[in-house]
């Protein structure tokens, strides 16, 4: 497996477009996106746990329901939550890209992403469909593009597997930035691949992958209203279908894997006013869940993340973090260190502050990508989660988002 | 009953001071406390249920096992958490202290607050007792500068009320800013009495009293290793002593949270870098617990906590916290309005957003005072939770914390 140029249309069959229809003020900034297989693919999804949800969740659900879509709708600039009207809006929008791509409403997915609680006018969305259609080509960017809100750069990877002798691929694009915490999916993710895959066993695929990766990724600890992970397969790698739990879904998952890791690291380094991305590792947990809850603790901390921004080695807040995070904790075995690309420094053993230059401390936290790594020094397992930093400017774009 | 000048002082009997004796570098802040009865008291704590907890905890919880007290020692610039040689110091604070007082090292509670992690130094403590001893008298505030971190104001309330036909007093300061977060008692409040109150009763009111107080205050999500709610009741007003759950009991619960509820209310008003108090108050839930839940999910969200800020109507993010946060909820029941000294604006009906002035919305906003006003229309109960806006000043502050 290896990473290759490109994004959601590196698989075959896939095109993508984003446009500038005037959901949003700043024509300079595309908001309405669009992909198209140009056959059914089996489709998966997994979607926020927030019980206010916004109304596209709905409708994608349902034309999902059979494991079957085709094409995927995204506007930004507004959630479509929180709205009378807003089922109807997103059935709307399937209806006018469905009628536009000769396929069925049902086999559309929908998403939205902005603001809540203002009604979202079909109008631009109707006037721009045609152009989105018929520019829709090997146009990834345009439609990482078109699904950003905060954003400051757009996420794409792409990924080249084999399965069966044959040459699969696999791309995603994704937008995060604020209200990204577990669970779920907590961000918009977009994923294509020419692999075929029963429905049943994409959404297994999915299912299980998320569990370690967007469910272990926060930038402020808002779960989201909107967000959901989808994946289309549309098989025309010409491998032998995966409809079972054998090598070859294996294989896939691990592709699968490596492009959500990716994205999952690209949305916490840019979380909304983020200048780093902060990744936890724990080991020696006496539980793969006590251990995804302890580095979840730790990259949730507003102490720990504004520390960060200031490279400063105040390891006390790991340690407080840890302390009412994780239940029987025993502080006296915990261990912590500080790692960048400019080394490692030990700061806490055994629950006690140990010497260290804190000259080299900052020199190591100054960079723009820290592992905080945490050994509970009390079992065998281990997990991974990733945030990024508190700053200033979280607070300026949050503090008049609207206006 | 009613509000009186004064703080711990107030009621008879008790005699406070506060200096700097050398713990913090800055010579104009007072980083040492003494608060003493000139009789024994009964005397009741609550603690932090981070599993990371300071020393002073371990000392203070042995000290009053026995239901009484007679003095408090405190210090700032220093948590003594997370240090080999804790415990140890903790308990010689209590023996320098008793020895100068001539009281039982075992009648003294301690407390420490400040960074986690760095050895305490005895050396300055033990010669700054003698002055701190000397100079005992009617001084509330000198004790609730020395208890301050990154507070801004000291804060102090004194209550007068009527047990059995005798006035008696209650006072109380606090420490609050950073690291405050239920449960429990995240930060650091002392309380005195000269009511009569046996030790168990006095536990009952405080334990029962900080589930709708303290618990339901929030700064910045972050529980803290040291915090405790300590309260020495000395008799030395001469009513009947408290003993069971009778009229008296519940007069002198009325006062305890009176007390309590102003605490708190300034602890959240002086959270690290806040510019406003930020109130949510829940009805027509389901249950008590529900009630709650709802609350603190509004006052915790970042996302609400940086609009407030902003003085931004963007009442999607108060449903958004509510559908994260509570479980059971019906978003189509949901009404939200903003209320502060200049009006209340209705901004979301049954789950879907009303037509509102943005310009009335903003001069409510603009107040020193918000109140966020949730309906979740759907039964019998409430609750009310108290939090600050996310601000610039909260990450400057906690950026660069140690250096």
């Amino acid at each position: 497996m290896k990473i290759i140029e490109g994004g959601i249309c590196a698989a075959q069959g896939f095109k993508a477009n984003g446009i500038h229809c005037g959901i949003r003020k700043n024509k300079s900034k595309r908001d309405l996106s669009l992909i198209y297989s140009d056959v059914k693919c089996s489709a998966a999804a997994v979607y926020t746990t927030n019980l206010v949800k916004g109304a596209p969740i709905a409708v994608t659900k349902q034309n999902i329901a059979d494991g079957y879509a085709q094409a995927v709708i995204c506007n930004s600039g507004n959630a479509n939550t929180c709205n009378a009207n807003g089922v109807e809006i997103a059935q709307q929008m399937c209806e006018l890209v469905a009628e536009k791509l000769s396929v069925s409403a049902s086999d559309v997915v929908v998403a939205s992403t902005g603001v809540i609680g203002e009604i979202l006018d079909i109008t631009p969305i109707r006037e721009g469909i045609p152009a989105l259609v018929e520019g829709l080509g090997d146009n990834s960017e345009y439609a990482a593009e078109g699904i950003m809100t905060t954003d400051t750069v757009k996420k794409e990877i792409a990924v080249s597997f084999e399965i069966d002798g044959k040459e699969c691929r696999m791309g995603g694009i994704a937008k995060g930035s604020g209200m990204i915490h577990p669970n779920m999916a907590t961000m918009l993710v977009f994923i294509t691949t020419d692999c075929a895959v029963a429905p049943e066993m994409l959404q297994k695929a999915l299912s299980s992958d998320i569990q370690d990766t967007f469910n272990m990724t926060s930038v402020d600890g808002d779960t989201s209203t909107n967000d959901m992970v989808t994946i289309l397969a549309n098989g025309k790698a010409g491998n032998t279908i995966i409809d079972k739990d054998d090598d070859n879904f294996k294989a896939f998952m691990k592709a699968l894997n490596t492009v959500t890791v990716y994205l999952c690291r690209n949305i916490a380094a840019d979380g909304e006013g983020a200048t780093k991305l902060v990744e936890c590792r724990v080991e020696g947990a006496t539980s793969k869940e006590q251990a995804k809850i302890a580095a979840k603790s730790v990259i949730c901390s507003s102490l720990v993340k504004a520390a960060m921004f200031g490279s400063d080695a105040n390891w006390g807040r790991v340690l407080c973090a840890l302390g009412y995070g994780v239940k029987d904790l025993d502080p006296t075995k915990v261990d912590v260190s500080f790692k960048s690309a400019k080394g490692e420094i030990p700061v806490c053993v055994n629950g006690a502050g140990v010497p260290f230059s804190e000259e080299i401390a900052k020199e190591i936290l100054l960079e723009k990508e820290i592992e905080i790594l945490v050994s509970l020094g009390d079992g065998e397992y281990s997990a991974t989660a990733w945030g990024c930093d508190l700053t200033y400017d979280y607070v300026r774009i949050n503090g008049d988002y609207r206006t």
